[in-house]
């Protein structure tokens, strides 16, 4: 856990991190970390680093909620569909099922209005169709 | 009037909201929700039957008054270039001229910055090349 | 449930959504209505109506789940602290502890970034104070 | 009109934007270029000659029509209560009626979500109340 | 400078602009201008002439320091990958190194977020990919 | 620097960030540390420990340079008054000057629009006035 005080190097931070992403994300991190390498190093080694080795790994909140709260935030964001799609592969991942995840979806048109719903609504139909989840039917 | 009182059923709200946004959107809204039926149904329903069935269909403000609020909202928001399209379609529709629409989204450069006016005036201009009203000249 | 196809009014659906509404925002819900009484109505039955006798009303996400969602929507948004403070006494109301709640909007930090994450921070130490809640330790 | 050829000086086009200002926004205009007076007066001229003077003169689109799109941008912006509360007097000045402005920020309830129509109408609230404009009925 | 009094005329305004303009954006920005020939004529001349000619042309801020807080501003704003590319190539047009801009985008992970630095990265790396300006190693 | 491979405790890295934070933003950025101690402990830490010690400590951009981009930021967000304002500290800090300020939030209209570009001016004219800099004179 993150708050243990044992001395670590950039390295061992990043290890760490990488287990944290490869659990969630899948291949899907990796690939955004990959594509980070000849444009901005830093910034792939925090999002492992930081991002999933010291918040994703804290005990607070399991895996599926932190999708769920993502998904939220992914979606009121907005402009964020390439996120969006690693997301909610990673909400599968995570135990998070089709029928949820549409449902967090309709519930942000609430607070985030009908456009951004729909964009994320839409980013969903891309994912589920990769992975044979299609058609859902949230009633 | 969505005030009156009379009963209605999930199945009359939805055909209601159906004509409101054929009378607005023309094709354009049909062929969002008809996308959405594999993936979120639902969504599809809410957006005939509640946006369109309740919101649109109030007298309180005419179509016309209503697209120059949607324009100024779908450009402010930003990433809302699908459902931008889908209104700057409605607008036409509702009387609205090219060179009105092309007058607003200047306007938001006020408001919104260069960037913003600029992306959503690009999306006039596709669709204005699609209903063939190019060049508009808005001196 | 929503799909159901039983004929309603517009007065069974404000009272259906009312039941809703006390359950997941307390009376926090309630003074929003009451405050647009002279003002817009019609926003207070929509709310009432609509975002909770429809969509928070659906059995395919539970109630904590969905203020998981919300926090995260309104944390992105920004300049949504009232809507923040009545929906994290909402989360409060439906199971998440105020650990699992600063958890969450740590988590933020990530998608967010660190300036929407200590707004929210901060709306929550206001209700956690109300209730009495502080300190919270979120190690 | 902005488009005219005539040559003119910087304080020609801030004396001829402020005609404009003082007609669409009386004095709630003059009282953000006064308080900028010590900290950015450039930004004062700009909002003035530019703004007002070049863009808001322009008779493609009267002023009426302006201020629908520019309520429906600071709805959706958020965090421009301050904007909101000078433009919600220059939507009554111009020939809204209450009626219309608040039917305006219910539609934005559509494509913003619930918080910001909720955050614009609380500010219409406290103008409405300045010019002793409530109750409003909106049904 | 923008604060002279002397009488200008609308094509004065522009011509001096446009020299800005080219100045700083190169190429990219009479694209952009051109593009809206047909469509708003009258944006593309207030990019030029206000937005170069009255403020960009501000000898307060030079031209590099100006392109620091322009790719603050796009990334924080979202959606606007086209003007980031403008901008990341007026960037290193006016003396920004490809690390000092990497770097600026990593910084806007603290305050935006991973989800917009990563969009902003992977602009900047098309950018410079096509200015063979790749890899930029930024530890 | 944050690339060096030397072990480190979570506290020799809170203790390394506390330094720099210390240096931009003075005593502003330790009261927002202090009023995260009693609800979010953690986020006090990662502010502190990643956004200065791992970012801000990176020696690619310098402290004035990462104040511009940052200025640009908060501006574009909107609703990151409480932000601003130890930023707009933190820039005088660290060598820009009340003008380059007041400029660069002036360059913030044309890409962010009127609206947020007066907000974080009047920050900075509550900021300036604390610290008896104005008038500002911007021409």
């Amino acid at each position: 856990m993150s708050a243990t005080d044992a001395a670590t190097t950039r390295q061992d931070r990043f290890a760490h991190g990488l287990e944290i992403l490869t659990q969630v994300d899948g291949e899907g991190g990796q690939k955004v970390v990959d594509s980070l390498a000849d444009i901005s190093p830093e910034l792939g080694h925090q999002v492992v680093a930081w991002a999933f080795g010291e918040i994703y790994d804290r005990p607070a909140l399991p895996p599926r909620d932190r999708q769920l709260v993502t998904l939220g935030m992914l979606t009121a964001l907005g402009g964020c569909e390439p996120q969006l799609e690693v997301h909610i592969n990673a909400a599968l991942n995570v135990g998070l099922t089709p029928e949820e995840i549409v449902e967090a979806l309709l519930h942000a048109a609430v607070y985030c209005g009908m456009p951004k719903a729909l964009n994320a609504t839409f980013v969903a139909k891309k994912v589920f169709a990769e992975r044979d989840l299609l058609p859902v039917r949230n009633q």
